[in-house]
């Protein structure tokens, strides 16, 4: 049984499991105040172009998500999400427990678009509606699909009018970065948003997302968030490790692109069949629709999730490929499909 | 000028305003711990046939609403409402700020229906997303419409069914049971919910709301709360002397048909004139869908609010009466409508 | 039986409900933004002698206290407050419920000194503990003693210093203006804090307290915070009438002044018995410290609180005068105390 | 420079870094549904002796205490603590975040008494103040105290009798298990406690708490707080893994041993210099007391750090252990100071 379920199902890189074994012994300052931190920090800040950033590192997405919104908002503000955004589905309601409404604008493609922003804004006019303040998105999306730069320039342009603070939720932005058709950089995510994070968990680390922040409000006294939320890692110089080694010979890139690659088998073995999908994906994450007695097949051999019914004998289910995942096991599947 | 913007525009009944002028230097115990609210409490227990509810008196609807459901509420659990719901849209977040979301389903008539809630329940499915555990309606609803009986009694099978509160904001509770096409009784809102409230600001008091509890879960260490929450009114004596007014002699009902029916010579007067309305109100709320240049001429004399555009030359606005409402009010409204 | 239990056992003064039977019928704009609460708002201003407050009406002290703190506050900060202070004690935890820790200084006085503040702040010194950043007071404080100009300065002083906001809880502020050994005017309490507010619950009204933003930080939105935590009061010219009539022809500070002489009859008279006191107050709120005996015979004629067991057979109670206090009452209390 | 700054200095025991190797490209299940998990909760409630235990892995200390007091307490509900808790001193307001209120008893040896809880409650006495529902106690303390079976079984008697939750904070339970003077069992904290924790990140681990809910009330939807806090780790086998190793072969007991005995070499090392003690601890944190000028020699050689000035000339300091503490540094530090 092979899993497509998602890709946080392996553990880390060799290299980066190497670096902490490395560590191991070595007496270190807690609470992310220590050299490993520093120079990953450093690391990130070189990359993306901005050495006024400030860069934190939290062990996973939800806690990024719901320290940064609940930092960023006043008590009666809110942001603005696609109905399919991680904090409106996925997190247990952890925004609304920081106290904050997510505006949820429906959003086929799971994309989040100038006009949406708009509506939003005309919805909520005086004082007995919440006052939307940020803006979330995730690069790449819940369903894979990614943003352009131009998509993510008028994001910025109406944000920067609005007054509202852009956040990109990068859980998956390296497969985003990495994609065949993206033309985004690193650096032009700095630029375009006021905060955003790059996804360790999913990208090839045992865990951790680095927070980049760029916009001045947000940065004042982040660590006592990061602190009262319960994400100030004791030993936090395990996540410094981590990033140390995915910002070192372009090891972050590498393995989004290999999760990609692996995608892209599937992706092509399951066009060459005829099967459609349920939105346009080029990154790690594919939501293929197939008749029900197809799926029946598959998942004898696969693991995977169920995305959506589709219709009375059509499901669409989502697959996931990893820094891990084996070229073997998507042809495997492949070779499978052909015979359904 | 005359004001259709609200039905809080006047004080109270002259009966309630003698009521507290006589009661006014007589030394009464805080905090409704007083003989008026226990009186009070008494009327409102015989009028809905229930010895065992528990009733506390809120200064306003939106405290009752944000105490009700954080009460309810486990700190994961939600609540359903319509996207028209009070709670969704006007309060500014004030259920956010306990830290729940509302599950906000879509709904044209302002009215929420079990297959809402089944649809509600079947994308609530794990610990990763909020767990549904009460229901929001309001009767008349935002957009005065109201339940029948047989809508109210499918609603409290399916929460029965399902493990869920049955919460019935009462703001305008008093025209939904005084309403023409109303067949239900405050026993059958005591029976067929789980907690609900009666609302005095809307209806003839100065200000004030009867929320009145009856499943034993939500009762205990109530008053702990309404403290909590700034709600406990010093002199909360005010509050049960204008329910005991109230409900005694009917004035209650009588107030909430007098506003129906001035709401009833406006609508029978729009509809004379051809005009189709955005929602089949029999309440005192009323949503007319008039060409633009016809409202150019009615806000010359009279204030009201809009509440959606229609299309390109046609608005709904919305037209409420009180229980102050002038006949001769409504008629002039008609007789310039005419004009129109 | 007379009641000495607390300042809020009668309703308002009879100028006060003459001026809302007056306006009874008048149609008013609602939650706030009528033209009592704008005259209301320029009497405040004008008696303050800053033109640039904003000044919000709001029903009760508990909601007054957690909408300002929860406003001034970021997510990590906390306010310093004595351990006698409203907030700390008896509040239900309103302020812990919007997030933030009161760091409760002892104090035998019920005041709040520099020395407490530095050593507030001595105490807190990295993002592993919260982050003092308001002070709260109240005048007279909850024991009824009160500040002097020279106090109050020196703590305007370190707030300024250190850059915390000064926050002032004058639920009972007419009592200690009028107290005889006042040196303080509205004027400096505007001055001096940088928000604060005049209770008219306790002052001569059915309910309601003026709070004054002085600073600008505290400004920006504060209308999405009443409304938010349900205390925007629909019909809210009911507080803009009530505030006009105390800040017309001086009747807040002769309705204080009343409860001081009031109380000061029953001091006199406790004096002159020879027994002490718990706490030393010039207000209207006395401490006397009697044997268990006397209090037994007091009670029978006689409502009053507790404040503390002192010893095996003496005990502090708690004695409250009112606009409405009658001097009858005091001379009689007086008098049965001469016989125990 | 060696550090006994703190018992998180260091990474893993090699043996849990061994086991997470070995795992590290096998397919798992995430958020904690994983054999390793599964495998590692076996293993607790074998060693406490209770089937019906549920176990959950959380990452860090301030993320259990706050999602378990959350959990347990309803919104108008306060934790007791005594003043040096870990949750009213060094977790930046993380539980007044989740609404509540800790009540902090003044404990001079860092342990909390019946008689505290006692007075707690007699302070408490209606709705205008918080409801204490839970009592919080660390063991061992934060101070390096720790809790005799006698006394843990008197806290256990009031909490029954008076309805409160005891919740044991394990951060150190290694320590506090293993040193000379204890009476205590693993199997005794869980008939004793209705919730603890077993700290694996000061115990061994990379990170890693294993929170044991044995009281019914406490168990239904815990993984929802855990998930809308932030605190399902999605390779939730790393948690299972580690605590596997802790539970087998005795090394969660034999790793605390070793910090312990690395302490007694200092504090006998310590004591025959004929320095006194601010706490009288058995475990793996030391408090002597040393004239200022000896701490200046002191910290050219090692890190520590300060825990109260004691008078002009002595402070006291806190001195840290760990499994992983080499015992040549202890002697070293010993020599220095007989030198000193």
């Amino acid at each position: 049984m092979y899993s497509f379920n998602n890709d946080y199902s392996e553990g880390a890189h060799p290299k980066i499991l190497e670096a902490m074994i490395n560590a191991n012994l070595i007496q270190k300052t807690g609470y992310g105040l220590d050299d490993n931190c520093s120079s990953a920090r450093a690391l990130i800040r070189q990359e993306i172009g901005r050495e006024d950033a400030d860069v934190h590192f939290i062990v996973g997405g939800t806690q990024t998500n719901l320290i940064t919104i609940g930092t960023a908002l006043r008590p009666w503000q809110a942001v603005i999400s696609t109905d399919k955004g991680h904090i409106n589905v996925h997190e247990t309601g952890a925004i609304e427990a920081t106290g904050h409404k997510v505006i949820a604008m429906p959003s086929k493609d799971g994309k989040l678009t100038p006009a949406h922003i708009q509506k939003a804004l005309d919805l909520h006019t005086d004082e007995h509606m919440v006052q939307p303040k940020m803006v979330y998105i995730s690069n790449s999306t819940e369903i894979g699909t990614q943003y352009s730069k131009a998509e993510l320039e008028a994001l910025h342009h109406i944000c920067r009018q609005k007054g509202l603070y852009l956040f990109l939720d990068g859980a998956r932005l390296g497969a985003a970065l990495t994609s065949s058709v993206n033309d985004l950089t690193l650096q032009d995510i700095a630029r375009l948003t006021d905060v955003f994070y790059i996804g360790g968990t999913k990208g090839g680390a045992l865990f951790g997302e680095a927070l980049v922040i760029c916009h001045q409000d947000l940065k004042p006294d982040f660590r006592f968030m990061v602190k009262q939320r319960g994400a100030m890692l004791a030993k936090g110089w395990l996540l410094g490790i981590q990033f140390e080694e995915l910002f070192t010979n372009n090891l972050f890139y590498d393995l989004a692109s290999h999760s990609n690659e692996m995608a892209a088998i599937l992706r092509k073995g399951i066009e060459a069949c005829g099967y459609s999908f349920y939105s346009d994906s080029m990154t790690n994450q594919l939501f293929p629709i197939f008749p029900d007695k197809v799926i029946t097949k598959l998942e004898k051999d696969f693991l995977f999730s169920v995305q959506e019914r589709i219709d009375d004998s059509h499901t669409a289910i989502r697959l996931v490929t990893s820094w891990a995942t084996s070229e073997e096991a998507c042809r495997r599947f492949v070779s499978l499909l052909e015979t359904c």
